[in-house]
């Protein structure tokens, strides 16, 4: 039998170095035999690129396993993010400390370090969160550009490091590799490497069942420096290293061909190898076919050495780095520290003051996104590392302060950044720039296009980073443009993602405070909604407490008696709830409106501060042009709720608002119903 | 001034063919006038595209405005779906009779069949929905798929028609269009002919500011055939048309160099003309650079007579066409026109039936995707014109009934595709094939990755088609793979998209159900939430009464008394609220627990009927393993619900519940708390 089996056994290309073959069975095995003990898992890329892992991280990372928030590191991400396990075994080779073999035996279990898929915060050392196909690659094209921002700012001698990817035919399929590898050549980042893991195998079987891109082709038409080699030729994937290390004003992609699950006896270059646990027998004959004789978990220790090693590479060159900080100019090293850290300016909230002050020195109605537009300008100037952007609507989003410089190719000693109409490349870049540290991205389109970038936001909500989405037309406001661009559902589906928070600013006032709020909290994503349409200014004060910040206020008390009556409202329809407070305080009914631009961080009021908002009574009445679903919270059984049931519709303002009978004489017969029934 | 302004005029290429250039100058002035009369529009796109549109509609369009609808018309779909003049001209001009000149003239506003973006039912002619940008070309390669589909099934004689779609920079930018081309090229779709509009011109001005690819070498990478022309030559784009007719065996993109706004005298080739009313003196200065003399709204009658002949050009096709229908053989005859009539088969509802005889058979726990893939095999043998398919997930989602077989390139007889990683591709081109009319398309991926497709599900809700998205792997209860691929927010947020009919089947039998409900709403767009793991059957009755086609319904009545109780559920937690009313009841306490497959349908319901379900109790908890929102509504201020506040984890899927408190045990302590306080 085992002759059998051994005669059937697929053979492997000798290796061009057999330390570094050695160096990369090491991934394969801890790879193989943590999704052995799972029972589940991804072992073919871990197995496909351990060759190119092996050279990269030998001869080229620049990275301390003692230091994982070291600045100035390369970044490596996975852009396909299965291969966890690839990961997760250089982490532990190379010695990063949180990464113990019992956390690689752990592998997919409860509270691991090691789950399924990578995830940003789980152990240092996972560069940003990856699995969704095509996000890592993505983020990768905002860590490059963010390190050339920074390297414009601080210097060679600060910041000067490679963006390194790892992809693969998932990664290439998805639309965002198209928004991304697009965006990365148009700007020339030079310092982005990317391997494709060109197997031609994906879980349907072979890729041509679905695919026939000529992808070198593609790269080379967005600009990018294309090589292809053979994955598993050392020599070759050093020659390739070396060569698009050289090339400075374009991305590289490296396509690699590789066998899928690279030392399997049967499964190796099949779909079979792509996920699931291999079972013992393929084990077994990898162990025969890569010479491997050490037991399940355990690496023979001059192999862990040569990897203990590979992750102390880089400590003098940290060390001369921190060297050269404490070298700095005392004023420009805080500023850097302070960057690097994620903190603001000390004087940072003297722009939301100043900002106000012109605010209300303003005597018209006025747009969110343009009040908006002016509490960036001011922002910007006391924090100068706000990275703005927007996909192709800048002069709509009002997202350019006006002394931000835009970014162009080659050229990045700036702070705004046209991404095109790329509204999911965009927000994926961002998340890679507020990993990568030292900078504030935040970025435009329509509200009804975070639909476009869902997948992006959500990742920024999961990993608790400071990525800000300025979304604006936030509702059938925009009139005209009709029901594919009105939003509808939006607040009440991005309100639905955990951790995400969301505003929508009732008035001027109301839009620098929810800005405040959003730069207040670094380990929080967030997205401001904001209207199209002018707004009337429904707050006068200038100072005092951010009463946006705890999500949701007293807007205007119920006079003249206990209150019977909760208007809750946000954003263009919080001046219809106060007209309606007027017209029932009119008719001697204490109404109370409260304006609740940020539900998730009202939610974290302490009980007693939300039942004094909400109020006792059950006869609650709410507005916003949009569907009910984030509101149902609040209105009970017995509230009433004045929105959108609908899509929207092609028209003037006005007539579309009537139209759906979002008014002010329809919150009033809201209140009239719940008032007689609650 | 005249002079000074007329010197400054950009003037315009002579014309090749005067006839040809007056004829595209009718879309010109009909846009320009119509944009300028509703103050708002884009005039940009069609004032670059008409020469295009001039010679397509006059040479090759296969149509017939007579008869919108006729089946083996040239489908024309515009991707850049802001320059909707263009459109609006062409109907008017070539005589569809609901677009009238007042239609023209009311552009824009309320209610008129003329909204900003052109709407899929508002007017015949008006093919699909777009404005979202890259849809309508995505779309286009589900037209073109599906007449190569139905070409295989019913012959040339029959069916044999083009799809011609134009786009713009923004289209080209978007990522669902690399999924888009990529899926066309693959699969060789030689009748799909795309016209780029080539202005290099975005609205945050030249397109250089965001982007350097070379699209000709892009869309050849893909395995299209390209062209480069100048678009304002009217025998260049005749000769492109031609060619790209001729190759059959890859889709033809023209690249059209053209001028954005081409007449106007200073906005021309500049993001001035793309968006907003052009002012009276723009219009003055097109009029005298295009001497067009004719008062706003008013097309010479020559011209008009030209264009009216071109929407009559077609008839004879299609009364030759309509003949060789009533000659075919009769049952394959009432075939077709079922098919075209969008219609099921009569005796579809027998597949339903024997489907749950072959599930009722199964001893033990079934996932319900397992249950789906069951219903399937029964489905397609009775119903031939499902057309199935996943974004390369196909054994994970169960989605390839047994008799189906695989479309491959060039060869169209099939049923079943391998989209690729493509979610957003395959949706949009899922949306084309629906609305191409005589298949029925359903596509798989997993339910957290609706979020990379949600812009094309959004518009197949708001165009009601039967677009079915199968969607496994609904819940926590993936295990392993972690938080990333765990949908937590998305039944919510997709509940929340007006129209979309959302169903979470809560066992074999419910899920047969569901089919059979998504089924028998042809305009209706559905998605179906499946579970990878096994769920216990919880009904065994084979016959009856759809249950589930009422949206929620009592599973399990209240025993022993009136009800004091409603726990509600759906999908792999219904089992859980039965445990939890087993121990209730035992505690005396009388327990109801209604299931709630699908939210939108029982909305639905009449109030008598909604009321009996729901109960008059108060006291109601509402389990999912997902975020709360969609259950608010009907758990009022005092009802509590057990799921997920929070991101998932990877572990073992009774890790994973545990850890989230999902157990039998967390909905009788969730329920004690109600009785307490409701």
């Amino acid at each position: 039998m085992q002759n059998q089996s051994q005669a059937a056994d697929k053979a492997v290309p000798a290796p061009k170095d057999q330390h570094l073959r050695e160096l990369a069975n090491c991934i394969r095995f801890l790879s193989m035999d943590a999704v052995e003990k799972a029972k589940s898992g991804h072992p073919g890329m871990p197995m496909g690129m351990a060759d190119i892992a092996a050279v990269l991280f030998s001869d080229f990372m620049k990275f301390d396993a003692d230091d994982p928030y070291w600045f100035d590191r390369d970044r490596f991400v996975i852009s396909n993010g299965h291969g966890s396990m690839l990961l997760y075994s250089l982490m532990y080779l190379t010695g990063y400390k949180d990464m113990t073999i019992e956390e690689i035996q752990r592998f997919r279990q409860i509270d691991s370090r090691t789950p399924g898929h990578p995830e940003y915060h789980h152990a240092p050392g996972i560069e940003t969160t990856t699995g969704p196909l095509g996000q890592g690659l993505a983020n990768s094209v905002g860590f490059a550009l963010a390190e050339r921002i920074m390297n414009s700012a601080f210097g060679d001698d600060l910041v000067d490091h490679f963006t390194y990817v790892f992809l693969g035919d998932g990664c290439t399929m998805e639309g965002v590799s198209h928004e991304a590898i697009s965006l990365a050549g148009h700007l020339k980042l030079g310092r982005l490497i990317a391997f494709f893991d060109n197997n031609s195998i994906s879980i349907d079987g072979a890729t041509s069942l679905a695919e026939s891109d000529n992808q070198a082709d593609r790269f080379r038409a967005s600009n990018w420096h294309v090589q292809e080699i053979d994955g598993h030729d050392t020599d070759a994937i050093r020659s390739a290293i070396i060569e698009a290390r050289k090339v400075t004003d374009r991305p590289s992609m490296i396509s690699c061909r590789t066998i899928i699950g690279f030392g399997f006896p049967t499964k190796a270059g099949t779909q079979k190898a792509h996920s699931d646990a291999p079972g013992e027998e393929e084990i077994a004959g990898a162990r025969r076919i890569l010479a491997w004789s050490a037991p399940p978990f355990e690496i023979p220790q001059p192999l862990l050495d040569s990897w203990r090693q590979i992750g102390a590479r880089g400590r003098q060159a940290r060390m001369a780095w921190a060297d050269r900080v404490k070298e700095m100019p005392e004023s420009l090293r805080e500023n850097f520290e302070r960057r690097m850290k994620g903190e603001l300016p000390s004087h940072w909230r003297q722009a939301i003051a100043s900002a106000k002050v012109e605010l209300l020195a303003i005597e018209k109605d006025l747009a969110t996104r343009q009040a908006s537009g002016i509490v960036l300008n001011h922002l910007f100037d006391a924090i100068p590392e706000m990275l703005g952007g927007s996909a192709d609507l800048t002069p709509s989003n009002n997202t350019k302060a006006k002394n931000q410089v835009e970014i162009t190719p080659g050229h990045y000693a700036g702070s705004y950044v046209h991404y095109g109409v790329r509204e999911h490349g965009m927000a994926a870049a961002m998340n890679g720039i507020a990993l990568h540290g030292g900078l504030i991205p935040y970025g435009g389109t329509f509200l009804t296009f975070s639909d476009y970038c869902r997948p992006s936001i959500r990742l920024a909500a999961m990993m608790e980073i400071r990525t800000i989405f300025v979304m604006t037309h936030d509702s059938i406001g925009l009139g005209e443009d009709g029901p594919t661009h009105q939003p509808i559902e939006h607040l009440s589906a991005l309100r639905a993602i955990p951790r995400l928070a969301v505003y929508r600013p009732g008035d001027p006032i109301e839009t620098a405070e929810c800005w405040e709020a959003i730069l207040d909290a670094p380990r929080r994503a967030a997205l401001i909604a904001l209207s199209r349409q002018p707004m009337p200014f429904l707050r006068r004060d200038a100072g005092g407490e951010n009463l946006s910040a705890r999500g949701g206020y007293i807007l205007l008390d119920a006079e003249g008696g206990e209150r019977r009556l909760t208007i809750m409202a946000t954003g263009s329809e919080l001046h219809l709830a106060t007209q309606a407070r007027a017209v029932l305080q009119g008719e001697g009914i204490p109404t109370a409106v409260v304006s609740m631009p940020c539900r998730l961080i009202f939610e974290e009021q302490d009980d007693d501060y939300k039942r004094k908002v909400l109020g006792e009574t059950r006869a609650r009445v709410a507005v916003e042009a949009a569907v009910q679903d984030s509101w149902d919270r609040y209105l009970g059984l017995d509230g009433r709720f004045v929105g959108m049931h609908e899509f929207g519709a092609s028209g003037k303002i006005d007539d579309v608002y009537k139209k759906f009978d979002i008014t002010t004489d329809a919150v009033v017969r809201a209140a009239r119903t719940v008032l007689r029934t609650a």
